[in-house]
């Protein structure tokens, strides 16, 4: 009785402590540390394009979803029930808000990261980790309260209806939240990519400017792209994943715990419990030093899971039953306990093992490293088998937690496993969210002209991230297999399969259907990020062809500089003085033109057009870049290139359901699962062993930047910047979507034409 | 009890047909048609290093395949039957027979193709054709004779024992067979792509000469490994798949077929059918343009298929019962029939899917060509989305066969599927051998300086060979399928097991497991090419660096001529007349100084020693490249490489079910044939893509060979040659020998310990 209140208080307790969280991020003023004025005006200036672009792709993005809702909410009730369509439509405005808090604070901490490193890398590492907070208990928080809230809405709307009919209306709630999850990993994932291919081949390759030069106009895209990605696609992943799990933990447990509300909502606990705890490992991520960064994040998962164990023992023992039964087995307390922790401690492993395929401290990205000495080829062989390879232990993780899951606690144990694997979540949402905060303040210090030692710090932030990232993708990926296991055993349920026999023709022949799903997925999600690179590319080698001066600024800065001391015969401490201004930072016409005009006594005199001319010949001036532009292309490019992909996923199993049945629909899950997370997690590891690769030659090993081996290199990480952010991640959300969509679709089913019988 | 006799005098009359086709081939002289006696030797000289070759390396894995074959028959004698022993034994020894004639007739055919080209297209078509007839009657011939008599020395050997633990001791044969395709597909696949790319890499790449050119110590290693994995490798992939079928079938029949011999047998007797209608078919195989040569050979498989569909409806509806039982459900012999044919019609449609997404006649191969204009990145991702999608209808094909061939006639009917797809096999084998001897008659045509007109009908030829071996692969790895599906279902009824319920824990865990299989058997074998093509360029960069005049021949060639002239004095038309010698062809030492001496009467007064140094100045005379230890370096680091994924395959199955039992294996099994057949089918697909996008643009389009479009299109094909060569056929071997060991060793797996109960 006393576990819904309780419940519904962590839930808020949770949401009030990403308000201090932000809280403490705000309250710091944007560019607090900068004392130059220039160098102020410009860190406020980048991150608000950046911020008004992260805004653009999202309220054009709503727009996209508030059509997608509304259509996909009709076929929810026309063909499942209203109730489910009001649950679909919640679950996806709550993912959408959660997203919305994440890119909203993401694209504030930058700024003041960035600044903050001006001054001590202790404050530094403090604003990007309470910005991941803010995003990881914000999250969690809604994600419990909305369930929580939706729970008891439905037992209103619903009464008389048994437990288990008011969970399958609930899994509406999970749907919801994983279709936005769709927008935000597929389109998010070719959105990110689209912007980075394009910055990078025509910056990096044809222009050759360095990475996050301001004067590319695809620059801001880009760091919009990170926040579109890293944020808002994997928070939406993994609010779908806690969606989902516990919807289909509470299905399944329906039948079992009718009786008992306690234990019925012990699912929903979890996710709960899991929030104080996380607070209580957030004390433990303090540090004063570049080296002690990556330790403290990794100690506050470590405490999260230690801390998470020890109370969920108490909890599944005190609040479930010591035996109940399921599907006419008897299992125990003690068996949901430990499925629970294999689904936790497989979470953690299977984190530290795609940190070690993917970081470069380690033999097998070296290897991909070396492998680049023959030229891009060999780097290509070696990287997709250092991704194949990296399967193995992961896979068998996630087998072992599935066989140790059902064998302790039946159906019902995978999905707890799942919650397990979930449980540290708000921790690892956090310092997961850490990772772009960092990268973006790397950006915007570069753009900034911050300095190399301000740089050095925020690189320092930055490669923390991405252990961080390569945890939290190893988590995604787990956590979406067993999410998607979990739905499945909820589908059978729903559906009254017991038993999915591969010696059914059906059931075999659609296990191979299933299989290659992910395959197709993959190509299409690549090529649509190729198809989106390439509208970015035209855009940019247009604005490079046609804005005067935009190409120049830079390359003739220092013989501007000559210029102006020879020419205008300026002293040499003058000239000095205008380099913050043109060296990195990227002022507006105007502003150059006053400074100069200040500055330089024959400026002065000169009518501001004649001026503007000669700054632009001097190197001073140039042309302003379109950022905007640019990130309308990617915007649209994105929004339409997930259309293919996204009704692949929507519509095979709803499809696959009424024409061939729910055991033909079965054996088509099985397939995809499995295929899917294999090719996930080796997606996912050489598209990070590529990146790693470049960047452990970039740091001065076999030759360093700019050598035939960092060449090839480059084109190992290119072919894996996809494969990583976009394909990969969007196999997540295959695997979990076509479950729930059978899930909430199971009475549908019924109508089922069963064209094989 | 007239099957047998037929079955038995049609393998007969099959071995005649091939030897027919042999002494077609053989009696005609290895150089007929040349009439300048120099290029008569050379071609005499070349064909016979690459035969020399082939034999070097067959008979080192031979003796490393007599250590196997002791030691795993000691195997399978302690754990399972000396009778199974012998089957596998005698199993293994007629594939090796098989594969030797292929080998031979393939190394021989090819002079004979190269010198016939000089006459006629319509001659040399015939010579490749009869060398391939030769590898598919013989091979055919072989399995079905050998399978034949092994039968009745088992009926002989076991007095009173039941027809279906006959046919489990004759899956030994298969077995065997399987066993020797291991070494074939994986050992060869790894031979001939650390040839190929160790020849490409520092012949291509860093000396700059040709393909193919006679100075590059690797170029008899690289045609050596056409033969072996073309030739040896798809003909011992085969014949394990006809022998593995037809054991399968044998095996559920017996069941239901104990009383009626003539129906026990029908499975022997749809390959023996498949000899005379494929001998039927060559007669369509007659072409006297270079323009009707592929559609000649696609011809014969037309024809074949039809011929093939109209006979078996005959047979089968004569030979069976009408209605019969198996597992307590009755089928018809009409069902059995629309087996045979789904089975048929798929892999004919297979084999064509295979080629529209391989040949760069069509749109996916032009689209990689087109992406290769940004660089070697959107190659590399368009060409892996070309194989990814490329699985979508050869999978859909593949389902529907199973799903036809279960429900209309059970176990059996997936079996029977899978001989269907194997009925044509003559035929497929036949043109399918065709290729690397018109493959190889082009690169003896090169080495051998027979001149443009003449390479090009051998292009013409091997062109068409490309699109047979497409073909040809597809139809392997389709088998693959079925034939391991039709294993599957073998060692289900072996091990008794009546469902495979994915909602058994332990199955459900094993089908990840399985599903991880082929991945981490990719990365293996894609390591495996590139660490023995490193031994391979090692040694070609040795010979280049220490063989004095090696390298530079062909480069003063012309300034050797300029000198003859002006310091010698000699006339310009005698000049000419020693151009065919150094022109292309690489003459020994003494040749070239005894013709020197004799033309010029400068050299003529000079000792030997002095001679030779004066020719090695004058660019005429060079250090002959050291072709065996090449070939012996590719053999060593092939049979070395092959150890760590044979000990995958082989050891995974055994300890999978002596450890977990058999439920668990069959979730394994079908774990890795659904993950295993879409990856075989996109890894083959990307690599032809690959290969053909480069043919096109070195065709002279978007820039041609040599610009920075084909670079990048080079970067593709290299990374596609471990792909399609290596990795993608090796898991044929990978899905059917885990399903034939599962099968053999099932008496073994009733001792399983069942550790998850």
């Amino acid at each position: 009785m006393f576990v819904m209140p309780v419940i519904i208080l962590l839930g808020v307790f949770s949401l009030i402590i990403a308000g201090l969280f932000a809280w403490s991020v705000l309250r710091r003023p944007a560019t607090g540390g900068i004392a130059v004025q220039e160098q102020a005006d410009r860190l406020v200036e980048i991150s608000a394009a950046i911020a008004e672009g992260a805004m653009a792709f999202l309220m054009r993005e709503y727009r996209t979803m508030g059509v997608f809702m509304a259509a996909f909410g009709l076929l929810v009730g026309f063909l499942v029930s209203w109730i489910s369509a009001l649950a679909f439509i919640a679950g996806a405005a709550i993912s959408i808000l959660a997203g919305f808090i994440g890119m909203r604070i993401a694209t504030r901490g930058n700024v003041r990261t960035a600044a903050a490193a001006q001054r001590s890398v202790a404050l530094a590492f403090r604003i990007a980790f309470d910005s991941g907070a803010v995003m990881g208990f914000g999250l969690v928080g809604l994600a419990v309260l909305g369930l929580a809230l939706m729970y008891l809405l439905l037992n209103l709307l619903m009464p008389g209806a048994s437990p288990v009919e008011v969970m399958e209306a609930l899994a509406g709630f999970g749907l919801g939240g994983s279709s936005i999850a769709l927008f935000a990993r597929v389109g998010g994932g070719i959105y990110t990519k689209a912007a980075d291919v394009g910055a990078d081949l025509v910056g990096k390759v044809e222009e050759n400017i360095p990475e996050d030069d301001p004067r590319n106009p695809a620059v801001i895209a880009d760091n919009v792209g990170d926040n579109v990605g890293d944020i808002a696609g994997m928070g939406a992943d993994l609010f779908g994943s806690v969606a989902e799990s516990t919807c289909a933990a509470l299905v399944i447990g329906a039948v079992a715990f009718a009786a008992e509300p306690g234990a019925l909502l012990f699912p929903l606990l979890i996710s709960a419990v899991g929030i104080p705890v996380a607070l209580l490992a957030t004390f433990f991520a303090r540090t004063g030093s570049e080296r002690g960064i990556e330790p403290a994040l990794k100690r506050t998962l470590v405490v999260a899971t230690l801390v998470m164990a020890v109370a969920m023992g108490f909890i599944t023992l005190t609040l479930l039953p010591e035996t109940f039964q399921l599907g006419g087995v008897d299992y125990t307390s003690r068996g949901v306990y430990y499925a629970f922790l294999s689904g936790l401690i497989s979470g953690i492993l299977i984190g530290m093992l795609t940190e070690y395929y993917t970081s470069n401290r380690y033999a097998p990205v070296r290897e991909v490293a070396r492998a680049s000495e023959t030229g891009p080829a060999t780097n290509i062989i070696y990287g997709l088998s250092l991704g194949y390879k990296s399967t193995l232990f992961p896979v068998l993780f996630i087998a072992a937690t599935v066989y140790i899951g059902y064998s302790f606690a039946g159906m019902y144990g995978i999905a707890i496993a799942s919650l397990g694997m979930l449980g540290t979540i708000a921790a690892t949402l956090t310092i997961d969210g850490f990772g772009p905060v960092a990268d973006n303040a790397g950006g915007i210090a570069e753009m900034g002209g911050l300095g190399p030692a301000v740089r050095k710090r925020t690189d320092a932030l930055d490669s923390a991230g991405n252990t961080t990232a390569a945890i939290g993708k190893g988590f995604a990926i787990g956590s979406a297999a067993l999410t998607g296991l979990a739905l499945f055993s909820a589908f059978l349920v729903a559906s009254g399969i017991k038993s999915v026999d591969l010696l059914l023709p059906k059931v075999l022949a659609f296990l191979f259907v299933g299989a290659l799903l992910p395959f197709l997925f993959t190509a299409m999600t690549m090529k649509s990020v190729g198809k989106a690179a390439l509208d970015m590319i035209k855009e940019v080698r247009r604005q490079f062809a046609t804005i005067p001066g935009l190409r120049e600024t830079h390359l003739l800065t220092e013989q501007g500089f000559a210029l102006l001391e020879k020419e205008a015969g300026l002293p040499k401490d003058r000239v000095s003085r205008l380099r913050p201004l043109v060296d990195k930072a990227f002022p507006t016409k105007e502003a150059v033109l006053k400074e100069m005009k200040a500055h330089i006594g024959t400026l002065r005199a000169m009518p501001a057009d004649e001026a503007l001319q000669k700054g632009i010949d001097l190197g001073f001036v140039a042309g302003r870049p379109d950022y905007r532009t640019c990130v309308d292309i990617a915007t649209r490019a994105s929004l339409r290139e997930m259309i293919l992909p996204g009704a692949q996923v929507i519509l095979t199993p709803i499809l696959v359901g009424y024409l061939f049945g729910v055991e033909s629909l079965a054996g088509l899950l099985a397939g995809t699962f499995t295929a899917g997370v294999v090719l996930a997690i080796s997606s996912a590891n050489a598209g990070g062993g590529w990146d790693n690769a470049k960047k452990y030659i970039e740091a001065g090993n076999l030759g360093g930047k700019g050598s035939a081996v960092h060449k090839a290199a480059v084109v190992g990480d290119t072919v894996g910047d996809p494969f990583k952010d976009t394909s990969g991640p969007s196999l997540n959300i295959l695997i979990k979507l076509q479950a729930i969509i059978s899930l909430v679709f199971a009475p549908f089913f019924t109508h089922s034409l069963n064209l094989l019988g």
